[in-house]
């Protein structure tokens, strides 16, 4: 994968005036060259020229896995957990001419570990560079956009084998540990994200991380849930209710959807993020809750589970066929309740397709 | 939990010269105030002072998150997604006095985003901070020691249940997911880790994260996995033969297992982090596989699976009770197998106390 990325990389590092992009452990990494690296205390990095040389910065341990992606040509600079990383880095600075220079770093690298390097590298100018890649990232090709549809239908699947199991009595945890198995189950690699079960009051938060609160008869219960194919993501939520759903309950589901509907519809080649973020947000707006929607109306998708194009106030990128992002209106009200429906949506030349097929329309399990 | 730790942490602060800490998603913040947050694009953090006033800088769908931690007298930056969370920064930088200072950074924060920092608010000095909350967290109090315990238990157990499952015909990634859903089974929170089941040559890369291989009569399988109870992690490697072991295989795994055995009576008080990666690697080295024994013995843990104090050449750190750290030795043979054993080992003042229980002598499955 690598040998296709490489030279628009290092093209793009021309254009934008820049020696070098160092690489963290990222989804950069993994859309680049398919490298999973565990992000840890442990520095690992690659580091791509605008010459189209490449090096990596890795403790000895990964080896053979480094070799495995950038063949065994490529310059290593392997450190041993006794030494640290910055002599071989520094030695590299040196083989490969970056003092002095400018060196972009993406979103894998941590801030200690950048402190670290620019006392050891000294008079190279180190700048923000997370929307290098980004840029790249922006439009999916036809393979990715099939396996984007794939992980979608993975999880279309396994929500609904999953109805059955939501009622009064179980916990959220439990709830999301038997979507979670049933994502394994229906074919998905991995998790994007860890399992969002949030019901009741605990759904106003919408990265609510509890587990422990047990479902009771008339509950929203917000589910916000995503797998990975072949290393790309799915990202969907349903609100369904438990038993039965109260007047007022159906009444903001209803505004929630027709936001949902208003803000896919809006994504269109030739309008911009920011369409598609007031699509939403007029319809709830209208509705008199605008103080209740405190988020974004979505993000893009891809080998990451978040990524541009960001769909928010502000954002005017205009949209082309082949952007996916997700369109998720919400309602949070503290203490009281959240009511959020999410699908991805790509852009293509035929409209707006929405991912997710399993209905909006108010779900009572 | 942040009430205890705040005062100790400033004190800290003063006693090295530093005007405040900022602290984004990390082990640290799960230490000191009880508080997971999810580390993505969008900017989080807490700032201490070391006068003890404190802020936080989240985004503001966290608000209800931040002041259940922090009290709703705590100051908040809360930044909405269209306008990003440097002018919020910017404006209590200017409130609590910190321009020109020097501010330490955890390894919470990102590279990307401390560069945009530092051109928010020029003139601030700040330095790599990551050693210390870790300094903090070095020494268990008795009921963080009871919760390792308590995790390594629920590890053992899962274990213990798993062996039936593995035989010739089942993939690792089967194994894996097992492994984990025994794991919650047996009440863990959540993993510490992704399950690592790497089976035949796999086994050579100590940190492998492939799922695909089918198990094979003969294999050697090394199953390095870990739970969390009440947050505080467990560690535990085992290394295990699918049917037979052959007798090369064998006359590995005693080396390794004498290492470890060398390794765990190494960790008293008084005896350094260096000493015992010392003892392990001499029993490896003395059977000629030195070079094949590629990485450190080993690895704090608490809160995070990796903390201090690290196990390796050159870290003179003196052992005390209360310390809890992995002895890992292994043999990693390029192409052919990976052989480890490992347990989280206490130090106490009655001797070093291994925490898993499983047995460590060569296991045909």
């Amino acid at each position: 994968m690598l040998k296709d990325t490489l030279q628009p990389l290092s093209q793009r590092l021309q254009r934008e005036g820049l020696d070098a992009l160092l690489l963290g452990p990222s989804s950069d990494l993994e859309y680049l060259a398919g490298l999973r690296l565990f992000a840890d205390e442990r520095f690992k990095g690659i580091v791509v020229l605008s010459d189209g040389r490449l090096f990596s910065i890795v403790p000895r341990l990964y080896r053979e896995q480094m070799e495995a992606v950038l063949g065994p040509e490529c310059p290593q600079a392997l450190w041993d957990d006794a030494e640290g990383f910055l002599e071989k880095v520094t030695a590299l600075w040196k083989d490969f001419g970056l003092h002095g220079k400018t060196v972009a770093v993406n979103d894998g690298v941590r801030a200690v570990d950048l402190l670290d390097l620019e006392a050891a590298v000294p008079g190279t100018r180190f700048i923000n560079g997370h929307r290098i890649v980004e840029a790249m990232r922006l439009i999916k090709s036809p393979e990715e956009m099939d396996l984007l549809r794939h992980a979608a239908r993975i999880a279309d699947e396994a929500f609904s084998a999953l109805l059955p199991f939501i009622r009064p009595g179980v916990r959220e945890g439990e709830v999301a540990r038997k979507l979670e198995d049933l994502l394994v189950e229906k074919g998905a690699d991995g998790l994007s994200f860890p399992t969002i079960v949030a019901s009741g009051p605990n759904g106003s938060n919408p990265h609510f991380m509890g587990k422990s609160r047990v479902l009771c008869e008339g509950d929203p219960v917000v589910i916000d849930f995503g797998c990975t194919f072949q290393g790309y993501c799915s990202d969907t939520t349903r609100t369904v209710f438990v038993g039965k759903a109260s007047e007022e309950d159906r009444a903001l589901y209803q505004v929630v959807l027709e936001a949902n509907l208003a803000g896919e519809a809006a994504a269109r080649e030739g309008s911009t993020a920011q369409d598609v973020d007031r699509a939403t947000r007029s319809v709830i707006e209208k509705a008199g809750y605008g103080k209740y929607f405190i988020n974004r109306t979505g993000h893009g998708i891809g080998v990451a589970v978040h990524e541009a194009p960001y769909i928010m106030e502000g954002n005017l990128q205009v949209l082309e066929k082949g952007m996916a992002f997700s369109v998720e209106p919400g309602i949070y009200i503290p203490g009281r309740l959240g009511i959020r429906i999410e699908d991805i949506v790509l852009v293509t030349d035929r409209g707006p397709e929405p991912l997710s097929h399993f209905t909006k329309e108010i779900t009572i399990v």
